[in-house]
């Protein structure tokens, strides 16, 4: 007898799950449930289509419900929620929204694919129809609608991936824009000095960011909306971007009485199996293994939902397959910026207690003498004990994608720093180096955990640094002339040889360069000089990362074409 | 006392390993000799500056003698030839040729990197001022000067990285240009079907190309070179370069009697040491572990070189560094497509009788809703027994390089294609899809082992191909107007559910599409239905790639935007 299988929710998870059970098994009857009016759209595209590089709307539409019914013999049902699950019947009770009525199926198998919902904080003047959160067409339609009614100015509240793909699409179209962010950075999770190069890109194309600060309460003035943010600024916009968020849509997986965390959020097995087994979940409802960390962990992504949907389906076919866990490899296109992050950032590691090690670079994309090369920030967190990457992150002007999937693979393979060192990768003078990034990033983390180098890190450089340390800038003269660090000591690297005698030998030597490179250099001569020597990690640009100060600016923020190293 | 260290050669490996070798030891005496007149010159640059993309000369210069004496206190010789070597005495005899005298000098250790020098085949007029190899500035500067001369007209022989890459540049500046290749195919190290796109890429841009020939003599006709092929045709031509490869350059080696194989290569171990413990060797012209299959080999590549280097290096002075292997990981552009392998190639494990599978694929290089998705064909080879990942190539207009180096980490790690399946990699719409090329032929590659499906290949679609098999054309009425299968049935996939008993049952199915996805689809539909179905492996793109048949135009070859799926 076939099985009958109910998939609740038409998006990446579900249509996943569906398209993969059809294929492992013919007979089954499987029935998707979609409460909206379309499946498998492009959840991904719709900033973009906002913004018109996406043209047309029907681009957006992956696949019809006619397209898949016909391809796959799915019984596709949109504008049909499911409204509650009688596990001991094990039926689910539906809603036609189109029929106006309710009717139940019964089920061998479900698979929740729910998804998350856009947070609408409860804040006065927040129901204005000009206030959109976005998660599918519908929003797209109704933000396109606010935008066609002459809208000339918007706000963007909250500043993650979605947040700040809308401020670049508002502002192909020519808005004037401007973004508040709760916290003091945007893209909460990445770290924070990682994040400087994206402020600074948004403010080279006249984004107006408030950070640190929230919305208090939404006002309408002659049809536009003001907004309150709790620093006493008032922002005036014809529309408003809600981008706080989202929280799992598990209402329907908790009163089914399913075991959920404290936050609703679905507890599943390896197997994407909830606490009943004849109900699997998946996307961004679901709580999965942390990839890396002991635990659990909630990252509402496509690809981890994708990629759970056709895992839920295997099993239901009858197979043995596992999901390895979720570790928030991610990217965002900033105007022309880009940032990515993999694995487990600097904060987390130290909120968890985690032991760790970081180092950062900045070499070109690729070659520099090839035309056109870009310098990307790179920052790798590793193990101090066996080297084992644990996280990644990058922002750059190109060639981000390419180096955060390479930790992305190190850090799902548990590989080490060591494994990076030695990654022999394609170098032609257009696509890399013959040490390509990826490679130095594992020399660096190496010559760390010999011993060969310590750093200082910015963060580290408080005022009283020149009473602990004698800096020592090896820098070239005409590096001087744009900027300088206060109190430091300046002897080029080629004069060092003939000059280190110069340097007192009273106090350590933090050595500081542009990125980082030279003061490994220098560190290593001064360290067999008998100095004890550390070289400032990220050099100046990363110290104008961390601080924000416009002392050190960085080549990434001020699109100086290239660092030199 | 300090070690005193010779390094034969100043390019990649020996700049590498004397660079690294000052950092670890400060006081050690370091002589770089190079022959030349230039060190840390970028060889991979040259065929762009011959082209124009690299404008000034001096950017193919990363480092001055200057440079590198007073930032590392190296003792750099250039124009000084190292000729022989007393190992017992342990004394380098060196040509000085600005002086034109031989001197003597002592070493603790010696590092070989002497690279390797491309072949110049005794033909007859082979001395023409004008047969140019390409190897270091100078002889850039020679073929600057042919062009110089008013040249109209090039032919480049040997179709390989550095062939190919002169072709483009003399391309670029609007030569006419003839490529001679003795295989009949471009690109030696890519299994043949890959590299028809190239080969249409190149004739796109009106490149003349004679494959499976070579020449036979060179005659000069009123200062213009004349080749005659061993076809009996002939090719004028302004200026000749000559690509067919290159020797390793172990003369020295081989006279101070350290151990090569029969084609000159020197073997060292895993630390880089030849078979005198005070004698390393790095780079071109060293035999190394095969990454992959048992056994060694010779890959002379710029990123193994200088790994190497620095591996040498770090054993001299005194830690247990060893290097892992070779595995060819290389890539190139060929106007404007890019190909790129990794690993070993399918002819390779044929002719060693290693076991594998083949999959092939043709996805989108990101998603296809958002503007500028290319297509780029996927070739990955892999374990039959566990799935481990032997080799990838990929050819296509962007998007290529990002997925080599993946499997190229895969392949270092001996990763699974469940690994591949499983990887969570970036996903935004400019940069990948929420199932990423690599994904998606991990998921490919599992349905093979799994025995989901089974493939048929091109090369066995032969005449008697609709006597063994059903063959059943999947694809929509549209896409037949323009390239039919001689013989095939017709039924599209959304009409399969309906009309699949108008397959005759007494032969098995092959089913086929554009690219090899939606035959997927139907023959697990008939699988299911009791029919022996297989798939026809990368649809009917690939198959003209296999025949180079214009039935089947493929297009990445033909330049249509985007692969029907």
């Amino acid at each position: 007898m076939s099985k009958k299988i109910i998939i609740v929710g038409g998006v990446a998870g579900g249509a996943s799950a569906a398209a993969r059970l059809r294929r492992l098994d013919d007979q089954a009857e499987i029935v998707l449930l979609e409460r909206g009016p379309d499946i498998s759209f492009a959840n991904c595209g719709l900033p973009y289509h906002i913004g018109g590089e996406i043209r047309r709307r029907r681009q957006l539409i992956l696949k019809t419900p006619a397209d898949l019914q016909r391809r796959f013999g799915l019984d596709i049902r949109t504008r049909h929620e499911a409204r509650a699950i009688d596990r001991h019947a094990r039926t689910v009770t539906i809603r036609d929204y189109a029929e106006q009525r309710d009717y139940e199926e019964h089920y061998d198998y479900i698979v929740l694919a729910p998804g998350a919902a856009p947070v609408r904080p409860p804040l006065p003047g927040i129901d204005h129809p000009r206030i959109h959160t976005l998660r599918n067409l519908a929003d797209t339609d109704a933000i396109k609608r606010s935008l066609a009614d002459d809208a000339r100015t918007a706000l963007v509240v909250g500043g993650g991936f979605i947040g700040l793909e809308l401020v670049e699409n508002f502002r192909r179209r020519d808005l004037d824009v401007t973004l508040v962010e709760r916290l003091p950075q945007v893209m909460p999770p990445f770290d924070s000095e990682m994040t400087t190069p994206l402020l600074d890109e948004l403010h080279r194309n006249q984004v107006t960011v408030h950070l640190g600060t929230s919305v208090e309460r939404f006002d309408d003035r002659d049809g536009r909306i003001v907004a309150t943010l709790d620093s006493g600024a008032q922002v005036a916009a014809d529309l408003v971007a809600l981008t706080v968020g989202v929280l799992p849509d598990s209402g329907l997986a908790q009163a089914a009485g399913l075991d959920v965390d404290p936050q609703g959020r679905i507890i599943v097995d390896s197997h994407m199996r909830s606490s009943d087994p004849h109900i699997y979940a998946v996307g961004d409802a679901v709580l999965v293994r942390d990839a890396v960390l002991p635990g659990s962990t909630w990252i509402p992504l496509a690809g981890p939902a994708n990629r759970q949907g056709r895992i839920a389906a295997d099993n239901i076919a009858g197979r043995d397959a596992t999901y390895r866990g979720s570790q928030g490899t991610s990217i965002v296109r900033v105007f022309e910026r880009t940032a990515a992050a993999t694995g487990v950032a600097e904060k987390t590691l130290a909120q968890r207690g985690v032991p760790y090690h970081k180092i950062y670079l900045m070499p070109g994309h690729h070659v520099g003498y090839y035309p056109g090369a870009e310098p990307i920030l790179v920052k790798l967190l590793f193990a101090p004990e066996d080297g084992q990457v644990l996280g990644a992150q990058i922002v750059g002007a190109a060639g981000v994608d390419k180096r955060i999937d390479l930790f992305a693979l190190a850090v799902q393979m548990r590989l080490t720093v060591h494994d990076l060192a030695e990654a022999e990768l394609a170098y032609a003078p257009p696509f890399g180096a013959a040490k390509d990034p990826v490679n130095f990033a594992g020399f660096i983390a190496g010559n760390l955990l010999a011993g060969d180098v310590e750093f200082v890190y910015p963060e580290q450089l408080d005022d009283n640094a020149t009473q602990r340390w004698t800096l020592l800038d090896v820098r070239d003269e005409t590096e001087l002339l744009t900027q300088r660090y206060p109190g430091a000591l300046w002897i080029p690297l080629p004069k060092l040889r003939e000059r280190y005698q110069e340097i007192p030998v009273d106090k350590p030597v933090v050595t500081l360069c542009a990125t980082g490179h030279r003061s490994y250099y220098a560190c290593r001569m001064l360290k067999q000089r008998g100095y004890q020597a550390l070289s400032l990690a990220g050099g100046l640009y990363l110290h104008h990362c961390v601080t924000r100060s416009d002392e050190t600016a960085c080549p990434i923020c001020s699109q100086t074409p290239n660092s030199p190293s």
